[in-house]
C-alpha cells in the first residue's frame, strides 16, 4: 500500500523559504505570483498486515514526520502496491 | 489561482533522506514500512491575468523549482482563490 503524506507550514507560521521562492519567481519573469509556502511531500510503501497499522502510522507522522508545533499534516489517498 | 506543485526524486536517484526516515519508522514501531520517498510540495498563489502565464509557470518549475537531472515535478490541480 502507499501512502503520500503532505506536510506544510501552519496559515500563521512564516515560511523564509517560500518568501525567497516568492521573490525569485517574481524576478524571473512571474510578477503575478502572491504568496510560496513550501513543506514535504512523503510517499511511504507500506506492507498493510497488522490490523493497527493506521493508528500507528498516524501516530508517526504526527512526532516523527512532522513537528505539530509549526507544521500540519495530511495524509493523501493510498493506492495498492503492484 | 492556487497552484500545487510537487518536485520528487526520480525513481533511479538514491533519495538518502528517505532511507534515513524509513529506517526510523522501522525502528519506532512500524516495522512494515517497505519505502520512503521524500519531495518538495510547493503552494503558489497567482494571479492571473496575463494570457501566457501558464508557460512561464511551467517553465520555473522546470528550471527553479526542482533540478530536472535528479527531480520530475508535477502540477496538481488548481483551485479559484476567494
Amino acid at each position: 500500500m502507499k501512502m503520500k503524506v503532505l506536510v506544510t507550514p501552519k496559515a500563521a507560521v512564516l515560511d523564509p523559504q517560500g518568501a525567497a521562492v516568492r521573490d525569485a519567481m517574481q524576478h524571473l519573469g512571474m510578477p503575478e505570483v502572491r504568496s510560496v509556502r513550501i513543506g514535504k511531500f512523503l510517499e511511504i510503501e507500506i506492507e498493510d498486515n497488522a490490523p493497527d497499522w493506521e493508528t500507528r502510522f498516524n501516530g508517526l507522522c504526527r512526532d516523527l514526520l512532522s513537528n505539530p508545533v509549526i507544521e500540519d499534516y495530511q495524509v493523501q489517498g493510498m493506492e495498492k502496491a503492484k
